[in-house]
């Protein structure tokens, strides 16, 4: 019952004289999904913001950028390269390929060295990775190219691994209804006047696209025991003394460690239960600061192994 | 310059009716340890063991045992199949094959579920993982035969990851000498009386076996910054309260983790600057108590990215 949550990211920005990216049309973008193994399931669109739940993750296309997160054994970085196939270089302002902490990385179609060799056919780029080896890391990616992102341009991905408590064992359960995860994750209150899409997969897993505005949040969940990991990524503004968005999370998926991640903005975060292992901050010449935030349980396990024969 | 140092181990016990191991000679262990993809470096031998240093770690083999260890990308499950090949079933009464939390499991020849299907194929087994995946943890195989162990019969293996300090620096500098790395273990004093035999690798890395009587021990040392790694492992009995090595192996090397595994024995360890994070106890069919446990260093890391493009 393995399935590796953790997600590949990419995000993308072009010049506004390019036509908008929502115009490209759903064909393009289902098209460009499938370059990385997976497909649209839905969709839900406001003035700003196209947002499309996929098979394995999410897409979000604004008119002059976009961002796209799929998990699995999915191909991201084939869908990168098919994107920059229809665009000139000059037109691509900023570009950032993430893959996060992976449980099992030799299942993995590609490495993250294999995926930035074909990027680099075609950019310049510089690559980095957050964290130690042996314990969460995070690899990034991005144009070598200044750009100056907007005051309000922030992005926070919280990453949680192996939960526990109520919610973990109701996200394991038989027969779940979207009604009753929303409310376990409180998102009526962490995610007021957002348009909710979500889905429940069989026998279980949920994905969750939500956008106000330019705003959006997302989160996905795989409940499987032993290799459990939920997501949560949002360009709200979580710095701000009054979100408690990450605390909430934390709290409700009661993980055994987790990592934050995030640009150009300072996580709100203090959690009483989980100790601060590493942090590591990067200044890109793309012109973001990329944080990164490994946290851990304090208390410490004890148990027994796992049988796996 | 990245080096798995993390090793596969296997141990092997055949019955008293069996020809001596080491009657089989040099030439039948040559060829064992090339099915791994490794060499015989140089030998030492007393009344009870023949201590073989490797190209990739080492071998040990006395008359009814024999233990082997190889890091890098060697096959040692091929190593295994071969030594099954030259012995009936029967007379196989222990066998114990573990791989150790490696930094990139993706470089590897093979998965540690693809070697345990291999051993399958002529065994009859158990396995079971330590610790959890998204952090450290240890494979085991074993045979699922009832095996009475002697009451002596004790391992601890210590693995140490991201090494810092003055003898970490020593061991990644130039032109090391064995006489000088001696002196930095504190290895007279931790293994006295011990015959030991060592060799400094080109440009950096450092092997070490040492015997006294029955008894084994042996250092690995993969020096490289970002992905460093030190394992000790011996048969001496290390639960006992004037034992000490342990302390001071994590105090000389000052690693950022470090895991211990024990089999039947506990270890005397109470470092001051590191935090337990995880303690498994698996009583295993075979007869021994494996026990794994996870230290990380208590104060939390702050630092930049690791540049890779």
């Amino acid at each position: 019952m393995f399935f590796e949550g953790s997600e590949k990211k990419v995000e993308v920005v072009v010049c506004e004289s390019t036509p908008s990216l929502r115009s490209l049309g759903q064909d393009y973008w289902s098209n460009l999904v499938a370059h990385a193994n997976a497909e649209i399931l839905s969709t839900v669109s406001n003035d700003k913001c196209d947002a499309y739940l996929l098979s394995e993750s999410s897409l979000f296309v604004w008119d002059h950028h976009f961002v796209m997160l799929t998990c699995g054994t999915t191909t991201l970085v084939n869908a990168v390269l098919h994107f920059l196939e229809s665009f000139e270089k000059e037109q691509v302002l900023s570009l950032i390929f993430q893959r996060k902490n992976e449980y099992l990385s030799h299942l993995q179609k590609s490495s993250f060295n294999e995926d930035i060799n074909k990027l680099e056919k075609e950019l310049t780029g510089k690559a980095y990775q957050l964290g130690n080896l042996d314990t969460h890391h995070n690899y990034v990616y991005h144009l070598d190219k200044p750009y100056t992102a907007t005051p309000d341009d922030y992005t926070y991905e919280l990453l949680m691994y192996h939960i526990h408590g109520n919610a973990a064992q109701y996200l394991r359960s038989e027969h779940q209804s979207a009604d009753k995860i929303r409310e376990l994750l409180e998102l009526d209150q962490l995610l007021p006047g957002f348009e909710i899409n979500d889905f429940v997969f069989e026998p279980f897993g949920y994905s969750m696209n939500a956008i106000k505005d330019q705003l959006y949040a997302t989160i996905h969940i795989t409940p499987q025991e032993e290799s459990s990991y939920v997501s949560f990524e949002t360009n709200m503004d979580l710095s701000a003394v009054n979100s408690n968005i990450l605390e909430r999370l934390t709290t409700i998926l009661q993980p055994n460690s987790f990592d934050i991640i995030s640009f150009n903005g300072i996580p709100n975060i203090n959690p009483p239960s989980h100790t601060l292992m590493n942090h590591v901050s990067e200044p890109l010449s793309c012109g973001y600061m990329m944080r990164f935030y490994e946290y851990m349980r304090g208390e410490p396990k004890m148990g027994r192994g796992v049988s796996i024969l």
